[in-house]
């Protein structure tokens, strides 16, 4: 594990932290494969119930590492492969955290932008420190933000995503809750603690029934409603089946804590 | 008419009453094939305009009836085939809803909690007496609320979806306007003559014209933007070539009341 | 260019000002002809950067021109070949704004109703008076917005559109701003130098990645997630090969002015 990408494991919850603050954290090719190799440990692993993603310094994360970016211009195609391979590369660990088994909170603070406000928009669940400005900014340098506005035009309304991308202008951690890209935003001091708090509640839970719920969430919002209710259907089958299910709610009627096993 | 759901048929509005106060009006067997009656009878009512859906006790619904479930386990399957049957019924109970010719609105009061939430979020339309809360809990005794994540997941934004499914936090009524779970709240003493009134309002528009705009309401909805166009168009060629839409255009360019057959 | 339809250009911004007032410009065969007349013509106009639509007297647009349709009823046909051609030009024009190369800001004051609410919706950005009151207000003549739903639907949360779809009622820009229907209200003496400051804010961007932006953002928004990230990543590789966005990301990382050429 290189240090760009800190990882502390407590009590089930990984915490990943960004962690090349003199670059803003900065989504750079290192930094993206560091990301990725986590997610692919994260895929496999049973321990590990919750996911916290965070970064060092002064902000969060500012998107794509611009430097690293334009000397891949130097290839004798001009970039095009670099780059088609960078933004394949970055929509994998993007969409990889939202097919990891653990649910993800981000927790950001000072400033989310272009592919760093992708990165919060693709977490399942968002707690900010107040204060902090998220945007879509790459046009004012000539470069739209069009993959990460697939994961906020997920996220938020279309006239709201439409002005971030097109004026390149930050929303305050107000805006962002009342527009839906973040659960909610707490004082600087208590980003930690809420934070974890939130993981520590969800590891709470029956593991396995977090997990099928996860994957579920995300299968059945692409399908029809017919669909939609057939898949979960027999998740929900499933899910009555096991031995600890049986268990939680045989307990929850019997008015005692579960003894479950996973 | 089983006691377990009542009906009252006011004005061309037809008030469905949960009735179980004891099980805080679970959707036991019972209770889903007395709503699916229902939903039967009214699919092919011309007289009823407008449905309304509460319910007696503490609670307007909280969510299916655990100790039948668990009763459920002792066919030789383990449950299996009952339980495949019985989520398939919930959710033919919930899309009947939305498949009903007649705009239902939901009237939840006390607690609206698991399939009870998705009630809510499966009904057209929802005014809570202040105090509701909403949660989507049973994760909280490992049964994953997938089957509740189809509805809500199409009434607030992701990120507020992901955490009350993974946390079974509630919601007050409050947040539930402010995600679009419900379109208000009213004082407790309020909510029978809130309700009564926007049923009447809606119940005193041209009832054709209703019926066929929320059919499709869900069909477009699940369209692509051409697709949805090619379809309401011709739908509202339909509409305009109706001898009350005739009258009722004339009637308000001539500055009278309409005087409508439907 | 007939006066139903102002056009002014100044610096790369085209306002178009709807100018039947004594029919709160209705869109009327004449309104709806010239709005695609212009919108044609702005299809190919390489000069204009960004569109504001914007109505002359009391109201912004009170929808289709009643008087006009009721005529159409005197065709053979009692005017289903009028009705079907109707909406099918209307339908257009709606996705015309969405499909024109240029960013369009709607400017409504007074009333938005109907298709003059859809026209709103269909819009990339809103920006109203304080005052103005929006509403698919067609079912108290009997004639249900199931054209305007189409745009209203993907603009703000289910509960809500239904609610306005079935009981014609009219919502102010408070909640015209919280639901997501427009992007901000402002005083009516601020809406022309408001509108103007955000349609300047965006021809200030570099102007293909604008174009590459809004063509992207409404193609990506109909796809899964995955059809999505390859479809904006194919974007971005190419928008990372302009010359422009080449020199826009050099001049960011030298703290310097863009020198941009287009």
């Amino acid at each position: 594990m290189t240090d760009i990408l800190l990882r502390d494991d407590t009590n089930g919850i990984a915490t990943l932290t960004l962690n090349a603050p003199e670059r803003l954290n900065a989504l750079s090719d290192a930094m993206l494969a560091a990301l990725q190799a986590q997610i692919d440990a994260l895929s496999g692993d049973r321990e590990t119930r919750v996911v916290i993603l965070q970064g060092n310094g002064k902000a969060f994360c500012a998107g794509h590492d611009l430097k690293e970016m334009q000397q891949g211009r130097q290839a004798e195609d001009g970039g095009r492969a670099y780059f088609a391979d960078l933004f394949a590369r970055c929509a994998s660990v993007m969409t990889g955290l939202m097919r990891l088994p653990q649910p993800v909170i981000a927790a950001p603070h000072g400033i989310a932008t272009a592919a760093g406000c992708q990165l919060v928009a693709s977490c399942d669940m968002a707690i900010a420190a107040e204060g902090t400005r998220f945007g879509v900014n790459g046009v004012n340098i000539g470069l739209f933000c069009s993959t990460p506005m697939v994961a906020l035009t997920r996220n938020i309304p279309r006239k709201q995503a439409f002005e971030m991308l097109t004026t390149g202008a930050f929303i305050d951690t107000d805006r962002a809750t009342a527009l839906g890209l973040i659960n909610r935003a707490v004082p600087h001091d208590s980003l930690d603690p809420e934070t974890r708090a939130l993981a520590e509640t969800v590891a709470g839970k029956l593991n396995p029934a977090v997990r099928i719920g996860k994957r579920t969430f995300y299968e059945q919002i692409e399908m029809g409603m017919s669909d939609a209710y057939a898949h979960a259907g027999a998740v929900m089958v499933e899910n009555m089946l096991w031995r600890d299910t049986n268990e939680g709610i045989s307990a929850f009627l019997e008015k005692r804590p579960p003894d479950w096993q996973a």
